[in-house]
């Protein structure tokens, strides 16, 4: 069945969330947001591409750092409303330079940032 | 630095995104939502609870079908408004019986479901 993106179900800013996972390592790099355009900017051009919610414009995940998110894989969940995309990263994922957005460790009750 | 469930960022209903994540597998299961009391009483119980947003309840995962998730780590993001869990799910995540929600391909463009 040929995809159409929306179809998908957006919240009421037309937006989804979007979870971005390492293809190698399997790490959860970071959550961000799309739209339809969005989704289909990614499909088309397998560079991973989210809409930014503080700047209201199409991200293109590297265009400025290089930090750029290739697509592997993009699968929907059963609800069709969040996505995951399988990435090849290059660099950090994480704007303050770290690995992952997912440095902070609450399993204690205490906050330990690694 | 002790944690308070208060000083994460929610959207305007009170809520933020939750990734559970297979501690085994690496497997991304499943997306859902805890508000700051669901997050207090996953950390506090060990046993993932979200924010049902269609039954407007506390969601202790599983704990109707027993297929639960035993939290084994949790982590924020660096914008503080997303959640990622690591647990230890018994059955399959998916209310559909599948072991993940995302079983849904679109990377061709077209809709393949495994």
């Amino acid at each position: 069945m040929k995809f159409d993106p929306n179809s998908l179900k957006f919240n009421d800013a037309g937006l989804l969330p979007v979870i971005a996972q390492d293809v190698d390592s399997h790490e959860v790099l970071m959550l961000a947001w799309m739209n339809a355009e969005a989704v289909s900017r990614t499909l088309k051009t397998g560079q991973v591409t989210y809409w930014s919610r503080s700047r209201a414009e199409f991200w293109v995940k590297g265009a400025t750092s290089g930090h750029t998110q290739e697509l592997v894989q993009m699968q929907i969940d059963c609800d069709r409303d969040c996505i995951l995309v399988s990435v090849r990263q290059t660099g950090p994922a994480c704007h303050t330079g770290a690995r992952t957005c997912f440095f902070t460790d609450l399993t204690g009750r205490t906050e330990v940032t690694s």
